[in-house]
């Protein structure tokens, strides 16, 4: 596991640790760094007068400790960060890290548009217990976001964080892709180990993968859709939103692609693109709580000014399941 | 001016003003809700450690407030509001307001993504002092932002302002356009006054002045590149990063279309253009602060990740300015 | 008019003739190379299988004839162009032609993917009549179609074209525009004199007008949604598919602009621009069809695969005209 | 192969032939319709002079006859089939069959903006000797080219086509994908064999697959860009531009596919990233009829308005090959 025991030193004594020499040497799963596997990008539960429902995050995050997850990302885009104060983003986090095993990671969304206040939520979510942040793309002025900046914006960051810095591309959000050749840039930097890519252009994600192969640098999808797809060319994991509701059978097709057993692979992943659909780009995050409420586990409500699904959304999302044979 | 004293009693009893009578009543300049007029959305000048250098802020509103403009728009797009704190963000209104002449708007940039946030930052808006608030789409889950988002997000926020709201499309930043039907429907809301239209769809401007015009809602142009189009199908002022740096000759612009000097206007629109363009949506806020360096203001540093211009872009820069005599 | 009979001599003798000269005389209303009015890009009827009904196109010509149109459009985007065979293209120009009083202007659209088509379709236009072409951006490649491309595409088109050459930029259709700076090079070539810019930026005309006005060089606009925008900021007329169908209110809107009554031209304007958008953007040529036959013309069916409007989407097109008070 | 004398023969007897029993029965390796296997859309080389150069069309293609492709698409996009008059597609169609081996498969791009011409250049096609047609969606009314309409489009052309129809969905190209839901619907019909799928969105590719597995319905990648993605999703070849290229190489990337060897395929597909790229959305066709003659094929001029690539442009190119070691 990436080693928060360490983490807590470093943060106690103020040295700097020299990631480069943790980073460099050979990663074997469990090592600082090493963030391979299937990751739910959990939901933020809120009662219905829209505050955090910290009860109900707990429950599900005790059944996703259960279920053979690498571990989970906390405050990614599917937990609504960006409708969190900085002090409800942290004490999420804070709670999550408390009652999942500690041999699961905690990867904390803590992207903010400056550099500044990146960094600052950064050092926060270390301290609540992240083992390793994800940094969306900032996007506001996303016209002037080119290699030149997002490369300074992310060695910024990762040259304060006490722990390892994953990168975030999510164009359905930003509006804005991260140029190949920043990712490769920093690629090189000792405490960035890797990326989420949610945007489907496989093409890039095997480019990216082939471009970074002298770093120790892993690439994560960043969908269920194109989780098969991902790991032939190279990927070594997901940060699935449709784990939230389908945790088990996302951990199996990791299994299956891990073992070679592609055919079996792609026959799950058939059963999985239009459930994930629903919960991502056709219906979004209220599709994600309303489905996770049926599986089994607390959704809850959203806060505004994302809406309820209405009826006929509703109707198409189990649709969408059962037709699928998951409902 | 927008009533600020009546503000100052609304906050200290907490009773609820009937806005809509306010709304209702005939506007002429100067009363409660009458936005109409020229309104630069100033930059926020930081120091070389980009902190926000209230100095310079200062100075800028002094000179500002000496011009025939409407009012400011403080913390928009221009003010970089996305990369300052809650606090800081209150406290630029705060000074804003100290220094300013009574008799000019604050027209306060309040939008935050979450509803409830906006809603804080709202009434923290106006008891800093701002006479009107400009709230910007909340984008991130762009996917989801329809019309019924939308008007219940704005009607939430309009619901509880102690001040007139602003509506604010603007989607090179957001990727986003309210749909004209929300628009007309949010028009109704007594506590709803207008929009600031930064997309240059001059159809679309011309469509939603026609659409609400049994309503008390004014169109603001949101740059000066196409102001005198905006001016020609019925819009009633612009809030134009350009006014910065060149705040007379937009005034002076605004005066011609509103004697009808078509002509004149025309030819002074011509020579604003490339200028516009160049410190918009061709370099954005760092050559907005270039430029106001330039013409005797301070703009000082940008906050990471935005990053200064490059020599090649400060020529082309300049270029922009001189080929059309202004420099 | 465009002259026709110096066309016919040098058709006949094959002699070039120096346009230079012929553009760079002042333009007076009726002097080769100027374009100023209004124009119907017409419609072309089809039989119910699908043939095209000269019959119904001759009957049409003849009323649009007697308006105070400055010519008619042949072959442009609402004439489902891409839909006809070379040898319908250039017949339905020589029947226009006919047909067409003198002292009208028939503008031949003649563009094709490839230069070398382009320049045999576009003296074929000449032979059969056209005084000028509106030759449209060039497509299917549009990675490649910069301005090294186009500029050069336009080029070899003007120099072997025997009328005027207006550029026609449509990005609705063609995903593309042409960059100002190739406009501005084409702007100075003797025979291309002017522009039908549909994409309805207004900023964009302003600039062209602006930066090509050394040159005797003239903007159209291409739709009759921005038309009082376009004259504000120096469009000197406009090809509006509304003109099909509302013909004297289009001139009447141009007479209105042209005389300074802005006030005027703002009312007229708004009523036009619902029933604009919806025989357009909305729902396009089988829309204006459909209204044309309201109207009292032709409008007959579309080639597949443009399909007739549904019930419902005739409904709303009815309502977007009659909400405006013309049905 | 695809049957030519079952064609002959119903060309002859104008007979309609039961396409559903044909399509209805399982294939194998070699029956109509079955299209599975790699096919360069291979190069139109032009002379100096912008003509068709047969001969050395000719040369290419017996080079191309000796590889273990399947078969060749013809007047595709790589064709510039859009710069190609009638008679110029038919006659490069009827060459290539010519010169073709009979084991090989000639898909012909028979795709025009209207149904009706698409149905006569189907025909064109067919007697020219194509053993199927490849025909990409009309897009100049991209507005209106809903599932209706495509549906409407393809199921006419494919009632009267004498061989069997492939989609073929460019939006790179056409800035338009035909909608899920119309490619389930179309794969119902007898006489329409696959998809040819260029989009690069891999969970599309996979959903398609998955919903058509009912039908005898087989998808292609258009591009070796993501070629082992598709193939691990269930896509059962490529027709890839770099195959004119690197022709032998992206048949062993298939073999490597198709007998389980990913992770060689992965290291191979890895290599032909960026070269792929370059001659398709980087740098276009002038790329690939340059890298054409750097392999030993012809690649000739472009027509215009594409030019040829600048000195800065070739080097890139060459860059992008010797980087992964094929030059």
């Amino acid at each position: 596991m990436i080693g928060t025991t360490a983490l807590g030193a470093t943060l106690r004594t103020g040295a700097t640790l020299l990631w480069k020499s943790a980073k460099a040497q050979a990663r074997s799963y469990g090592q600082r760094g090493d963030i391979r596997g299937v990751y739910p990008p959990i939901a933020t539960p809120f009662t219905c007068t829209e505050d955090v429902d910290f009860e109900k995050l707990v429950e599900n995050v005790q059944k996703y400790g259960k279920m053979p997850l690498r571990g989970l990302v906390v405050q990614g885009s599917n937990g609504e960060f960006p409708y969190l104060t900085v002090e409800e983003r942290v004490e999420v986090v804070r709670r999550v890290r408390q009652v999942l095993p500690k041999d699961k990671l905690v990867m904390a969304g803590s992207g903010c548009e400056s550099t500044r206040a990146t960094v600052q939520m950064t050092e926060q979510m270390a301290r609540a217990g992240a083992d390793a942040v994800l940094v969306v793309t900032p996007c506001f002025y996303r016209g002037r976001m080119d290699s030149r900046a997002l490369v300074h914006h992310y060695t910024q960051v990762a040259d304060s964080s006490p722990v390892p810095v994953v990168l975030y591309n999510v164009p359905a959000n930003t509006g804005l892709d991260i140029p190949v050749d920043a990712v490769v840039t920093l690629s090189q930097h000792p405490n960035i180990v890797g990326l989420k890519e949610s945007g489907g252009d496989v093409t890039r994600i095997a480019l990216i993968v082939h471009k970074t192969r002298s770093q120790d640098f892993q690439v994560l999808a960043g969908s269920a859709g194109f989780l098969v797809a991902a790991y032939a060319v190279g990927a070594v994991g997901g940060v699935c939103a449709l784990a939230n509701v389908l945790g088990r059978q996302v951990c199996q097709l990791e299994e299956l692609c891990l073992s070679g057993r592609w055919r079996e692979a792609r026959e799950l992943q058939y059963r999985l693109i239009e459930p994930n659909n629903a919960v991502t780009r056709k219906f979004g995050v209220a599709a994600l709580k309303q489905a996770m409420e049926w599986f089994g586990y607390h959704g809850g409500e959203c806060r505004a000014p994302l809406r309820p699904l209405s009826e006929a959304e509703a109707q198409q999302l189990r649709e969408d399941f059962s037709s699928n044979g998951w409902l």
